[in-house]
C-alpha cells in the first residue's frame, strides 16, 4: 500500500465565512478526517485501537495557509506519516488546488493512550513494525515545526465558557476542533477582513476537559500580527490559577 | 435529468456527539448541501442566482428522525422538489441506510429573494417553467408539515449571545445551522442521553441577524418531551421586546 493518501473535496457554501473563505474549524476537521481515513485503511484507525482499549489523542496541530480556499474550490488534501517516536508519531498534510496550487501545509503530533488509564502507550514498541512501512520523512512539509506557547497571565483573561453539549465529542471530551472555533471567536470580525488573512495557527492540547467544565480564555498580543492564547479549566479570578487545557498561537 | 438526487456519505468521527450519534447541525448542513448540489446540477444553485442578483433563503426546516445514524454508518441522502408556489418552493429529503433502513425525513421551504432589496421574488413566475420538469410531489415524505410556534414570553428568557465571527455565513448573516447548535445547547447533556433521542426539530427563520447582534434565547416546555424555542434580536429585559429571528420546536 502507498504511504500517502489524497482526498478530493469541494469547499461547500455552508462551511465558509463572511469572506467566502473556507473556515478554519472545517479545515481542521477535514485534516483529522484525512488522518483517520489514512489510518483506517492501514489498520490503525480509532476503531481498531478502541477494540484493543487504546485511542489516538491529538497532541499538537500547526496549520499554515498561504491562502485560504474559497467557496467551490476543489482541493486535494494529502496526508502521510513523517515519523514515529517512543511515545508519539507525527503526521503531515498538504492542501493543494486541483491545478497543484499550494494553499497550505499542516503538521500534527499524536499519542496513543490507554483508554482506561489515559496513560501514553509505548507507541514505537507497539506499532513500530506496522508503521515502518508507511513512514515518509522525505515528503516535503515546508512549514516550521510548532513552537512553545508560554503560559499566559491571569490579566490576559478575556472570557469564560461552560462546555456545552455541542462542544463534546464521542470520547466525552471537548472536541479538539471546537477549541479552534472558540479561540477564533476571541477576535473581532474585522480581524478576519479580506486583507488580513489568518496565516498560521498552532494549537497544543495539554489536558482534556469535559461537559460543564468552566473554560477560561486568555489572550496576549505578541506583535502586530501575532497572538498567544491559553485556555484553562477551573480558573478562579484572584484564586485558583486553574489547569492549562490548550495553548495556541495565531499569526495573521 | 432525473428529479431526485441521492448522495452517499459516511458519518465521520469528528461530527458525532458523546453517544457516537451524528450531530443535528451536521445533519442540517448535509441536507442544505444536498439541496444546493441538486439545484446546481439543474441550473438554479446559489451561484447561478447570485449572478442574477438573487439568492435562496431557507424559510423553514423540519427534520424527523426515527433514529440518528451512528459513527461510520453509510447513508443515502436524497432530495427532491415537492412543489413550487408563487413565493416559495418546498423541497423534501430522506435519510436512509445502505440497506434501505429509514433514519428519517425532512421538509424545507425556500424563498428566492432579491439580493439587494431583500424582497421575495415571484418564484413561480420566474422559475415555474424550469422547475416544472423537476417536481416530484408523489415521492413520499411521511412526516407532518411544520406547525406554528407561538411567540414566547419574556419570562421564558434563558440566555443571551452576541453573534460571533464563527456564527456568520457567506452572506454576512448568522448561519442557519448555527442557530440549531445554539438551540441544542439550551439543553443539558442529560437531555441527550442514549435513551432519550431528539426525535423532531422544526425551525422557522423569520428575520436575518448579523455579526454583533444580541441574540436572546427563550425556551418553554410544552409537555414532557416537547419544547418551544424563540430567538429574538435586540431584546431588552423589561424594555424592548425585540424582533423574532427564529422559532423552533423540539420533540424528544
Amino acid at each position: 500500500m502507498q504511504k500517502i493518501d489524497t482526498t478530493t473535496i469541494v469547499v461547500d457554501p455552508f462551511n465558509t465565512d463572511f469572506q467566502r473563505r473556507w473556515t478554519w474549524p472545517m479545515l481542521g476537521k477535514t485534516l483529522l478526517n484525512a488522518a483517520e481515513n489514512h489510518a483506517v485503511k492501514r489498520g490503525f484507525g480509532m476503531m481498531d485501537l478502541n477494540n484493543r482499549r487504546y485511542t489516538w489523542v491529538l497532541s499538537r496541530l500547526a496549520i499554515e495557509m498561504e491562502q485560504m480556499p474559497k467557496v467551490y474550490d476543489t482541493l486535494a488534501v494529502s496526508t502521510w506519516i513523517e515519523n514515529i517516536y517512543r511515545l508519539f508519531t507525527n503526521r503531515n498534510f498538504s492542501i493543494k488546488g486541483e491545478d497543484g496550487t499550494v494553499f497550505g501545509y499542516a503538521r500534527s503530533i499524536w499519542a496513543m493512550i490507554d483508554y482506561d488509564t489515559r496513560q501514553p502507550a509505548q507507541l514505537e514498541q507497539m506499532e513500530g513494525e506496522v508503521f515502518q512501512q508507511f513512514l515518509l520523512p522525505e515528503e516535503p512539509c515546508p512549514i516550521a515545526p510548532q513552537g512553545r506557547v508560554r503560559p499566559l497571565a491571569d490579566e490576559d483573561f478575556v472570557k469564560a465558557h461552560h462546555a456545552k453539549y455541542s462542544d463534546i465529542d464521542m470520547n466525552s471530551h471537548v472536541n479538539s476542533i471546537k477549541y479552534v472555533e472558540h479561540i477564533m471567536d476571541l477576535f473581532s470580525i474585522d480581524d478576519y477582513a479580506a486583507e488580513r488573512n489568518l496565516h498560521r495557527l498552532e494549537i497544543a492540547y495539554m489536558a482534556e476537559s469535559r461537559y460543564g467544565d468552566l473554560l477560561s480564555f486568555f489572550r496576549r498580543q505578541v506583535d502586530d500580527d501575532t497572538y498567544e492564547v491559553e485556555v484553562r479549566k477551573d480558573f478562579i479570578p484572584g484564586g485558583d490559577r486553574g489547569t492549562p487545557v490548550v495553548r495556541a498561537l495565531l499569526k495573521f
